[in-house]
């Protein structure tokens, strides 16, 4: 049974009889029903009836009911409104788009609009580099899904998708002061998403693709890359991918081995695996073992595609086959980018000494981790109740801030695994240990280092 | 000579030696060289020196070089720095999108973005209609142009528009607290700009296009709206067409005329034109002759397009053939959208008494206002240095606001019409007179007016 969850918490609006237990009743009922109180409010009293706000984590709306129902159930109490916190949070929409220029009167209108603004369209026609210092492209990206590959849930469609688009330019903004908007899109056909990304691209610098189902997303971000002259990445992929390189450049150093001679096993060849995959090998991985649904890829599994074909030539150097499980024999580290419970606590046991494991498969991890850390010496998920949580928000916001500083028109594997080592760099040696290889999403000194030294690649790419 | 403007203003940053008339010289010299002193700052002083920042409005960037060679000839007057306030006011764009929700801490994170959101998410993918309550879609609308039809300047393509798009966000935002993003095409392609438009639409509730050349503005505009369940607002069109009726109702009511019966002369059948007659006649206008660059528009005339020979089935009631200057002849109405200088003060002399001209040509009107005001009892133009100044600002916030406020998924000639004569309404029977036919773009009225009337014909058109 998973703990109760802030982002499952209801607010009640309670009539409650002035009696001296009154409010102990009611956070006893709660807790009976196994809730946890968060925030408690007296906001009107009078000398017979009482007004109470009254806040609690639940683990999900069943359980929300049940707690409501208790509540009812006490002598005394009236229920007048449950309200939803994240419903509430998420009312009208989670951005605004705001203006920076005043409009007091007509001197500024004559100035923002018509026919001061007539000057500044024929600066940039005449220079359109200019356009960088005189319009919002300069610091503006697009947040692109066509909602195919939404969180956990699958192909909800656009609409649907807009929550979690909005959060992510929420996000753009918080940790890199970036002005990122969503674009929802309503086709899922690759030619379509091309080419309209392409009529849009003006006004933006960069464009980040979101929850678009693989292996569409491979074909929409290299086309993209190849007719765009601003830098397209597909965050669940190379976001994905950075993260882990960081946070296993840390784990390696806590147990004291070398990426160049352990043996990974990756379990994983979609979006994310591919990405994480290009970028061991990128920060020297030499023995690297995939795992996707049909068991391991080698060269002579039949019925590669093009992609996998790629996957077996670049990787299982000492010629594996048969299982996952089988794989992980004396294996250095296991990655996940998979599925829920494809191994348990004995797989892991027999693993070389010192292992690292990342099951990030999310809510349901790969391996359950607290059996995981009975065998491993480090052990990463997705998850934020656990600890060495792999959050991709550790990465998007920096690298796009440095592109955007740079003024890059691409970015590059060099640029990626900068990012990574960056990320890595802000746990300090005195930090670091098996429940802290990587930092906090609110230090501010990650998006600072993965911006400066995802700029300085860019920099360099762009003399180069 | 024009006159120096504030749109084309510096600031220039001066070192002068500090003596009593210093800072006479300085704005004498202004003066003389024909700039308008606006504002004058000591920024630093000394025994010896000063530091003088001295803003100025001039009639354009040679001049403004003019005045500060004037400067520079000043002895004692070192000239350190000249910034135009224009470029100042666009630098680093005119938008930020901003965030609604705090992200302080993991419980903020965790109802904002995962796992909370997909609680969103899965409310929306049942509940579709619920994207305009949970989603900003409820409050954000698309400014949309190809960049082929910019201000006076002509197709100087999307980048280069940008300044003018995002201008027209501001607006939005000053005027009606809408959220508007610049979406700026980078194709030129009737099928490529649908195909685009109706691929984005998701995260909208409306779709303002804005300086798309005629013909194709018609056709993009047409097929849009077919397709879409959002309204869709060609605003050269129909904002311009909405002050047009709402200035012309209420200039009728000055002469003390009716629309049903006057005599209206209509000059220009572009974009702006056609929407013009459209709700001239919705309005019940009854007596419209059309012009355009090749004479008066009617049935017989070879080489009618599909268009202008809709124009001429609903126009021309006594087969005027000729030029336009004939048809002047009685006429109580001119109106144009066309071009400088079509006609002239004696040709306005010809109309009937108490006749009204609306020469919207911008920045050279189709005929001098001070001529034709000594022949017309009320002249209204497309500039903001003139009285009775024809402004889309007064319509498309208004316009907007109503649509969202009702969700409405559609906009007819109805709201058009409704929002012209609520426009009308805000210069009270105690204001109104030949100088004053249409309300400050600054009056508040004028926003909750046209939006109350478009919100109320939108919701009328839905249980229709």
């Amino acid at each position: 049974m998973p703990a109760p969850s802030v982002s499952s918490s209801i607010t009640a609006r309670l009539q409650v009889q002035a009696r001296p237990t009154a409010v102990s009743e009611l956070t006893t009922a709660i807790e009976v029903a196994g809730g946890i109180v968060t925030a408690l409010d007296v906001t009107a009293s009078g000398h017979e009836q009482m007004t109470v706000d009254v806040t609690c984590a639940t683990r999900g709306e069943e359980h929300a009911s049940d707690i409501v129902e208790a509540l009812k159930a006490l002598a005394g109490v009236v229920v007048e409104r449950v309200s939803d916190r994240t419903f509430l949070m998420h009312l009208g929409g989670k951005l605004e788009i705001t203006s920076k220029v005043p409009l007091r009167n007509r001197d500024d209108l004559s100035m923002a609009y018509t026919p001061g603004v007539a000057r500044v369209c024929e600066a940039i026609a005449a220079h359109p580099e200019d356009a960088r210092r005189l319009t919002i492209k300069r610091n503006t990206i697009a947040v692109v899904t066509d909602g195919t590959a939404v969180l956990g849930l699958g192909d909800i469609g656009p609409l649907a998708a807009l929550p979690v688009m909005e959060g992510k330019a929420v996000l753009f903004k918080r940790f890199a002061d970036i002005d990122a908007f969503p674009i929802a899109l309503d086709t899922t056909d690759v030619d379509q998403i091309v080419e309209t990304v392409c009529a849009i691209a003006p006004v933006f610098a960069g464009i980040n693709l979101e929850d678009i189902s693989a292996p569409r997303c491979f074909e929409v971000e290299r086309r993209l890359r190849e007719r765009l002259d601003i830098p397209v990445f597909h965050d669940d992929q190379h976001g994905t991918a950075i993260v882990v390189v960081a946070a296993l450049t840390n784990a390696l150093t806590v147990v004291r081995k070398d990426i160049r001679s352990v043996r990974i096993v990756l379990s994983g060849a979609g979006a994310a695996g591919t990405a994480v995959l290009r970028l061991l090998l990128a920060a020297g991985a030499t023995d690297v073992v995939v795992a996707d649904v049909d068991g391991l890829i080698h060269a002579a599994r039949p019925g590669l595609t093009e992609r996998l074909g790629w996957t077996a030539s670049v990787t299982n150097p000492r010629g594996v086959t048969g299982t996952l499980r089988e794989a992980l024999a004396g294996a250095d580290v296991f990655i996940g980018v998979s599925a829920p419970d494809v191994i348990g606590g004995e797989d892991v046991a027999t693993m070389a000494p010192d292992s690292i494991v990342f099951a990030l498969a999310n809510p349901r991890p790969e391996v359950d981790p607290d059996e995981a850390a009975q065998h491993a010496a480090v052990v990463g998920t997705g998850r934020s109740d656990f600890a060495n949580q792999i959050n991709n928000v550790l990465a998007f916001p920096g690298v796009f801030r440095g592109l955007l500083d740079a003024q890059s028109h691409t970015i590059t594997d060099t640029m990626l695994l900068a990012a990574a080592r960056a990320l890595a760099s802000v746990v300090s040696p005195d930090e670091l240990n098996p429940t802290y290889i990587v930092p906090s999403v609110f230090n501010p000194e990650v998006t600072t280092r993965v911006a400066h030294a995802v700029a300085e690649a860019a920099r360099q790419a762009a003399t180069a």
